[in-house]
């Protein structure tokens, strides 16, 4: 065993400097619906969850954002009702905002709350609608109720980090009327992470990392700052559903967070493994070239 | 003005010992899924949701608990599920259970957290899953995923009362295993008012309070106590959907509830003048006769 | 009771936006000694401190100043002494302001102490004396012991306020060699009102209000500003008695405290009329248009 | 100079215990009408103010209550009333007792609160009307509004002690009704004592200490007991206007006062000496022998 | 990487409940002078210093207690001073206590804080002199200034504690008069561990555990209880330089420190493993047998 | 007794405003070797300790600074190692800060902790190693461990300093790597007072004060500023040992301490004398004269 515990005993140390750096601190995490959508992705949000748990033992301070995109789609075809887009949109009139709320709040978080809470009394759900912390407007009448967001108070959320709880965010907004909003979960981590000084923004996707080339594997950025970034979405190289991530990764090292990673969330205790060991994984974007993990 | 200012400085003076006695005690309000199912409920609601708001801003320190029995059976004929009863309960399997999670903690938990907060910041919602806040177990295994309450867990709503938040709870609970279970919104508001040590616990209902005669409108109960409630469910004077709240009556005043109050939720504002005002209104209960309004 | 209920309903839920404006603000109010040297007043003065109770329970921290012109030259009456004035203001040679001192710290002072303590330990009498509260200097020789403020240590009133006693402020002060001054109580209390940075000074009168043409009652003013109030000064529309008050107004609301009021106190809860309904009442200065109640 | 110093140097090593031992320790001095009455004794004060500064400077929690007879009597002489004495209490009708109020809260009260204020904010006059400080009953219809204690309510005094003022305590209770009663104040002193939890209980008398035999100087009695005491009062020896210090004495230590003391106050500086060096000055009571200066 | 991401993430995980048990925890940790006394134990040192601070960063509160008999010895020998042993103990005079003074608290505590604070500012040395840690007597007038321990103060060591500082403590104590005395650290350690309410007390030794049959290396004892270790402290299995840690370790365990732990310091990172591995090292005793790692 | 009284209260009364203005303040006092070097000094150390006390006791916050030179000469003499001197300054080998190691921390500081202790669990001795108080570079390689001050880290006194401790710091300091410096004690005095914002810093030294001319014991200076000794060091009227006193008190002054004083230890009780006595002792410096004792 004592060659075994040699190995062991040189992980632990490792750790050491990165349970010091993060103490303390806010890591808000992006988790996507896609990955709870999958059947037999139950043990991903278990390993998920044990993560978490394992951050907020260590004392780091972690936050969940997460949507929903699949699960909505799923319950509007259970209730016959169609979806249609516009430049990529939804458009959401009022059932379907509900529909989106019912799905956010009532069914994919408390499914993210119980994954955490089997480990003891540690998540708390919390939506955007819950003490002002999300006020949103219409991005554009053609769409209806999907929201841009004006402004974060993020009392709630501080107050609940302050406990020792772990928050769970649905994003679902209100604006000034009390109407519900439907608001691009990527976009509200970032404006969120910002909002509580977050150490750490984290997306946790089903990539590698972003790519400077598209077709190249090898191609693969492990660090970056805003210019690059702004430039790879200008020249295309970054596009679609990467656009909201990577904005809100740049709009957050812009503003205060230290720094924002996108990692594979496919690779067990990824997390972890980011935190607390030496090699970075994944693709990190930090506004001054500084040098950590 | 200044005879109806006598009137109103009357009432503002008649006010004046209630805010004294209720200032920062914990007051649980048990709102009616009923409340909200109907179309033109809306007023309703915000009427509701500014008397919560008042006894806020005079002190007091409301905590929201709240069912959605009718939007559940709404829900499930929409998406072509049948309810089957056994012995007047609905038998809940996995399906059901994961159907009245999305509408309590995603529909009429945020329907109410939204009209309060149209007034400020106030309202957060919570579910029994959140923090651990209510552990249950099945209460009968051909019943499915119907809970009864083991345990109350009452940080979460503690923190957030100290606050200055006003709690608003959808009625799930989970197992150890972190399976949520549909639970009976009257008895989760008077185990959780007993956890609070609340002041007060008040339903919300839609008949006038209790009657002595079911045939005799004359008979109204104005002051009771658990040994005569007892009496008038053995007798089956009380019986049907009243036997869950007045059980909680009888088991809140036994255990540190001061009273227990069955209200008439059609009457506007009723909450305030209940509270605020000498004559009663409904029926209330109290474990020992010392006399108050 | 139905119908009264929704007027008395109407009444609280009015009440409402005023009572979170003002709570945890101080409100200095100034009783004229007039108000109690009527013979049967007394019952003016138990409403006065009813009032003043009704204040502080719902959540405002009131701070009562009081002079006692009347009282005083009753006292020196009944001791033979007589009284001399000069340019309208009373010589006061050492035996005068001794009698002074006794009448406005041992006699009105307990007076109005004792009518709110009938409500609970609230009221605590403090003299400009204690915890070196006013500092005082000489207005004039030939005056004798009528003293200017020279400056104000609010630390008794704070910790008092802090700890929800309702300080009652005679106003006598003292030079740095412990020498008694009897100085003006209208004057004290705009000192104190900016000192304490209170949300508003209301003075208490046995007028209506401020009137724009003295021999017009149809010209009572409802609101009105600084700059006004000065030309009225100037102009000799404002004069006598009305002066230091109308003067302390408007340095109060020139130095942070948000209005000053000029109140009927004849008029029964006017206080609370005053600050929990929508209709103003007397004449309300503010150094900016703003718009409130 | 150096010679000097040796005896300075031993004077402050000397005090060194002391100064630890009655560290924010309350100390309840009872300080005489009589001092204050004599026209000559204004430097006395000014020693006596000067001392209780310097309790307050070295940690100590020195709280002062007084009486005013003489002042009392004066004033009503003044006045053109007779006294009516019966039993040797003055009979104390509605008048009376308002000139009590205005000569102890009113004139000697604040007296006392100047001469201490000259060295600094630290004294704040109390009377036992504010915040409910004493409750008092009538003694007997037959004498007016002569004062017992019914109970004591401290809060005034700890919030101003905590503060680190100086309380100095004019002995005037209220009924329940708000009625004023005169009240005796050595009784005061030592239910204050009490109630505060003080360390000692010192009575500033005109005496140099009680006496075993009272024609016998040589008989001063440094230290005693309540058994002792009470044997004296049984006996006659000690008589008179001694009988309530006495009493106070022997209720105070029986209480959780761990010393009392009957001290000359018309030695300089007593109280420092006293409290201050090794060698005991005037009469001293303790409940059980243990052994102290 | 990800395979050996995989070996890394697993050991991180076990940790986690170690980790979550042992936060705030404290943990005392004995160091013999042996490990210092070797010329080539530097590196030794070292892997200590950084195993405490590893404790230390992930929210335990480890504080060490050291001796330093071969440095003692070394330096009087330097001295030319012979030192004399009386039944095993050396007799110890004015000057051998003055030089084991000089050695424990400016030459091995010193070496030991120096260590850890390469890492940063965290450990602090304390003597049993400092604020009245360590009142100690003399055992037996013929061994001189060899001390028992009398009584712990432990507010020194809580003080740094909660700032979070890690205390070394050299085991020199005194008595009232202010004379020192060397006192036995595994003794010193134990009384410490109790006083301060310990989850653990360590000793690093030199040896792999405690066996039951000296001679078979396959008798180490990984867990046993107090009763066990006294029969084999009687039948002289245990024997010699282990009985002061073994009983030291049976009385800790009996006055609530949880687990007492003698371990083998010539393993690297042996606190390390013990601590945050489910694979138990050395002998662990505990009061009542329950099942932990 | 009595006229003696009169002395005492004076000396008292005399004491008062000192004790006033020193109240919280921190006071660091430089304590020599040489003091403790003595054989016969032991007298002067308890009334040092004595004086040391009295001053916590009455509100003070003294921190004692001390060296140890004639005790090192006297260890390296003993161990037959001879001390090389180069321009005044001793060379500092390895073994040779390993014995001043032994000396400072194990037995100058613990012999001065133990003499304030016997009055009580004040005092805790602090090395510059402890919680990286004294950060230290070499000043010369050619006399090794000879160290400057590089910062001090006033962490770990400012906790003991609130706890109400009395730290005694032994002066030696480490680099960053861990190796341990001799530092002038003087000049670590006065950093140690700026790092601590202290009001006063004192040297207790054997000569009376400064001379303006070395031979002239009338030219003692009484009050000086930074200018002026300057100018004195210029031109050599203070020289050798002095030249690190006088250049800290300079520096001190400058950087916030509000007085420096070098005064005469060996007049008893030197330190109450002129901390809580009119006339002044020894030289005292301040930046600015302003005029206090």
């Amino acid at each position: 065993m004592i060659g075994d515990a040699a190995g062991r005993a040189a992980t632990l140390v490792e750790a050491l400097p990165f349970i010091r750096r993060f103490a303390g601190k806010v890591v808000v995490v992006k988790y996507g619906g896609n990955a709870l959508a999958g059947t037999s992705d139950h043990d991903a949000l278990d390993v998920f969850a044990r993560d978490i748990v394992l951050m907020r033992l260590v004392g780091m301070r972690p936050v969940v954002v997460h949507g929903g995109g699949p699960q909505i789609s799923d319950l509007m075809s259970r209730l016959g009702k169609e979806t249609e887009f516009r430049n990529g949109l939804r458009v959401t009139d009022a059932e379907t905002v509900d529909i989106a709320r019912m799905v956010l709040i009532g069914q994919v978080n408390p499914q993210i709350v119980a994954a955490i809470n089997v480990h003891g009394d540690y998540a708390v759900g919390v939506s955007g609608e819950d003490g002002g912390l999300i006020r949103a407007e219409a991005r554009d009448p053609e769409l209806g109720f999907v929201g841009d967001v004006v402004s974060i108070n993020p009392a709630v959320l501080n107050r609940l980090i302050e406990e020792e709880f772990i928050p769970v965010v649905a994003t679902v907004g209100t604006d000034v009327n009390g109407q519900a909003y439907n608001i691009n979960a990527d976009t509200v981590a970032g404006e969120v992470a910002v909002a509580l000084g977050a150490e750490k923004l984290v997306y946790l996707t089903d990539v590698e990392g972003l790519r400077r080339d598209l077709d190249d594997a090898e191609s693969l950025i492990r660090q970056t700052n805003p210019a690059e970034l702004e430039a790879l979405m200008a020249d295309g190289t970054i596009a679609g559903g990467m656009i909201p991530k990577v904005t809100s990764c740049v709009d957050a090292v812009r503003n205060g967070v230290r720094r924002a990673h996108i990692l594979d969330g496919r690779i067990e205790h990824v997390l972890l493994l980011e935190l607390l060991t030496v090699e970075g994984i994944g693709t990190m974007v930090e506004d001054q070239t500084e040098g950590e993990s």
